[in-house]
């Protein structure tokens, strides 16, 4: 894997500001892992309770074998996911949320519950945008 | 949990229960608007004020104007952003996050912030899950 760049405004003295507005901060793509997709669906699908490749596949409506796996990798990889092999027969492969991981994905629920909140007024704003749209 | 379905839930009173691991459900591509790659970097960026075209351009480093447009599209669909036209000559037209968009915006901060404050332990994992892999 690549290295990835620093922030610009990382100084000499090692303090790091780390700002997603930012092209090359090392932060937007990890952004985008937790709030891309599947990512988001998968974190969301871990508060629940750790479980298998097939079981997540299940509770997270949708997603292909292929777009599930990518995401547990790079979701792995950022430290948010835990993957454990427990050395039955056959082996079983367990995913759950790290302990930074469930902090993440805390508050991605949050954001969640704030939006199936805000549903209604959102559909009520999009059937205005149309008429709107369509009159014009 | 059913997450197969769209909210089926949803009885003749109208009551529905939205749900965004459901794939049906229509708060799926809401999320993905609000937390798609631009669309969440262009929230971030409004929370600071509204601003022009351009301006949110620069805000928001590495967005095309291609994408830039389909994101404020999107979110102004959705009620989140305002589209303000300024009768001057020529024309001025400014984006504004609307109150349900402010609100939304917070939520998505406080994530945001969350990841900026957790990068380094991120990054560590990132360079633990690489030497481990390319040492296996």
């Amino acid at each position: 894997m690549d290295t990835q760049q620093m922030p610009a405004d990382a100084d000499a003295s090692g303090d790091c500001a780390f700002d997603v507005l930012a092209p090359r901060c090392p932060s937007r793509p990890v952004l985008e892992h937790i709030t891309g997709r599947w990512g988001s669906l998968v974190l969301i699908a871990l508060r629940e309770s750790p479980a298998r490749f097939n079981e997540l596949r299940r509770r997270v409506g949708g997603v292909s074998e292929k777009m599930l796996a990518q995401s547990l990798h790079a979701l792995e990889r950022d430290g948010l996911v835990a993957r454990e092999v427990h050395s039955t027969i056959p082996p079983r492969v367990e995913y759950s949320l790290t302990p930074l991981g469930a902090r993440t994905a805390g508050k991605l629920w949050e954001l969640v519950l704030h939006l199936e909140d805000a549903m209604p007024q959102v559909l009520e704003a999009q059937q205005h945008y149309d008429e709107s749209t369509a009159a014009a």
